[in-house]
């Protein structure tokens, strides 16, 4: 057994997924049942979670099933970024939030520097912060000294299906924080999502490679055994690299760069 | 349902597991079970299958439960392949056979030239042909032309664990032949089973990827997940690749390389 | 021809050489020859460039017949980099500094909170500032917001030597400004330069590369033509990619990935 | 000094060209000039160098200027390479023969058993042999085995531009043949021509990266520089590689992979 732990927060699953991009609230349930998730992340600003007198996605994603991450996704200001998550926060839904401060509309990279002043202003308040930040260790390092349990770089651009662009990366922030790293954004495909748990990293959060597959139900189950299997694949301990069986020496970086 | 189905035989899994490195007779077949695999495959020249009078494979993995694809591992000649795939077959164990005419005792990588001549002649004595090739597709054509029913290139030289190293390859082998394509050595870790099986190949055969780990029943659990997962998300239909979300067009090659 | 152009200075070559790790001043001098390089970087904090009293960097490489580009290479903090920068500047050696604003001693990646406050600051007091950065796009933008003429951002870790880590975000950064990518850091043997070149950037800086090659005199060489090549490849335009010659589509990002 | 020797031959260049392609023979002279390479290699089925009543490529390129390499592409069958191979080698232009015997009309790929066979008669006939192969290293072993001078093997297939699409199979080739090792085709750019010279490879051909370049004269230059800084940085021995600066262990396969 194997659960993520946040804080005093235990989670079933290391697959936490979007809400954005579904034809209907019906579909974006059937997915994320699929999926086997129990975080879900819905944007406070696009998506109703607050009112009752309109159609509300918690309806179909209740928090007595799920666990809502309200996020701020579409904020461009710190000020835009506290409104919404305390709009979240004290709506009694969650006390979590995923933490977006949006730096650029192009590619919707986080502006760090607003992210670490707004990490620091909610988690004074009591909010329990997610940050969405760039794959920046020293960044990483801000954020948890301000007070974030933990820190969700992207492995590529929100969108972009790119996959890991920088394991690097993603592997100093490990070395640098003692927090869980969840990967959020840029993951297209069911081996981006197993190669990312192989690393070492805590959890993935996605949306887009689910929702834009083809089948999205199909993808959903893909993206569950994935990160599954990388997480396993990862606490089992592979076998070492060499250029053939007999090799008299291990491989060093030179193979695949 | 998506079964594999070669000629007129359907496997349950697309997993295919190699015997060889494990302590015990047991332990091998606890691994295979947490597998899922269905085809075994098993070195004739080196593990005994066909003497009742010495411990034997079979009494751990009965042909009653799973397929066994017998091996000749070991052989670099046509006829050392030719006999024992012979012993085999008469054998009455299976009349299939994972054809290895190796041509290099330091890489393991196979001699194509002997490949296709055994293969030749096995196919027209009857036997059930699965060729361990290179990544050569004008041998793949070769061995479909003398009647192989599937072909079964390397990712990468057995044992060496580098993954799928030429995906350009396997491409053009699944683009230049009808049958089947089992990617069978090289695997290393879950990621790479997953790669695999999401550019459409039809399963995969390892051993030492699992055998090695340190911990291999986790990692045999870790492996079945993956190919899961990879055949799911092929199936599924993955996301576009872009630049960022709101890039004005598709990406071309340039980035991975 | 096609001088590299930045603010009113013209530059004789887009390689950018650093002098630390070498045993002697005559040595640097002679590597620096050797690689072509017209801008040359030091460390105010650690080499000698100020005092006339003591072995002096600059009777090696006089700004007569060199680029002099300070740097602040050592400084924690604002004021740090602030401090050493001013000396460089006053001493009248340079107007040029190149700014860091080191965030972590263990990877050396920078600060880019301080860095945007220092660069601000010393632009306004008339210093040409090229701040070393990180691959981020958003604070990349607010660099040449407060007025940087160029952004260096890394290629991975300053001492790496892993090349190009993150092509897609160095893409990014050049749709995102309009100054000239001089990259800095992590260029580890002369293909990752060739590499970088060809995407486009306008230059390299590097030091460890060649400090620390077996024949530094000789990588000296094979990066001054590493350079020239990727940048002659970038402006004839590559032949486009593709599976095989008669392939009916052009690859997608499929392939190297 | 670093001259290529193959046999008794001394090479000026480690960059040989085709000369397919191009729209006159004054442009083929003016890219190969440009490109400082001596040895060209031409069409024997497809390019005129044999009948002196026709506008005659020897004209352009005479064999006291560079060393002529008669190719037997768009040959299908043993007999018609030993044909071509023939025709070339009894009209004195050269004894050397770079052999092709193409297995397939769609990829180019090359048919090894049929090349081992055409080679080893070639050779006793007196050819000097430079076959054009796969990355298989049993192959090349037996090409060296029938007396070829050196090995061929392909990047990537002819005309891809896919860059060293296996370098684990070239450095086992380099590991299993003390002959030269010259890449043949699949180079699309600098870089990758520089990428394959740091492998430490003997030489590089190629023909479409530079004849499919949207400025060829300048692509020709950019390959003369990258060949020459890809074999530099081989023989200056690059740095090691760290995940950062001081990093305490050097790093495995697993970052570029």
């Amino acid at each position: 057994d194997d659960p993520l732990v946040i804080g005093n927060i235990s989670f079933r699953s290391r697959l936490w997924i979007g809400t954005g991009k579904y034809p209907s609230f019906e579909m974006t349930r059937k997915v994320i049942l699929e999926s086997g998730a129990d975080v879900v992340t819905v944007a406070v600003r696009r998506v109703n979670i607050l009112r009752k007198d309109e159609p509300n996605l918690l309806d179909y994603l209740p928090p007595s099933e799920f666990k809502i991450l309200p996020n701020t996704a579409g904020c461009y200001t710190v000020e835009e970024a506290l409104r919404y998550a305390r709009l979240a926060r004290e709506s009694g839904i969650s006390p979590l939030v995923k933490l977006e401060v949006i730096g650029d509309p192009k590619t919707l990279y986080p502006d760090v520097t607003g992210l670490v002043e707004a990490a620091r202003i909610l988690v004074s308040e009591g909010s329990i912060v997610f940050p969405y930040t760039s794959d920046d260790p020293v960044i990483a390092k801000k954020l948890v000294d301000v007070g974030c349990v933990a820190v969700m770089p992207l492995a590529a651009p929100i969108g972009s299906g790119l996959g890991i662009r920088n394991p690097a990366s993603l592997r100093i922030i490990m070395e640098t924080v003692s927090v869980p790293v969840i990967v959020d954004a840029g993951v297209g495909c069911a081996s981006d999502a197993a190669i990312a748990m192989e690393m070492g990293v805590d959890g993935i959060l996605m949306n887009t490679a689910v929702a834009e597959a083809k089948n999205p139900l199909l993808m959903a189950r893909a993206m569950k055994n994935a990160v599954s299997a990388g997480r396993d694949s990862f606490l089992a301990g592979r076998m070492p690299r060499r250029l053939y069986a007999s090799a008299s020496s291990p491989l060093d970086g030179m193979l695949g760069s």
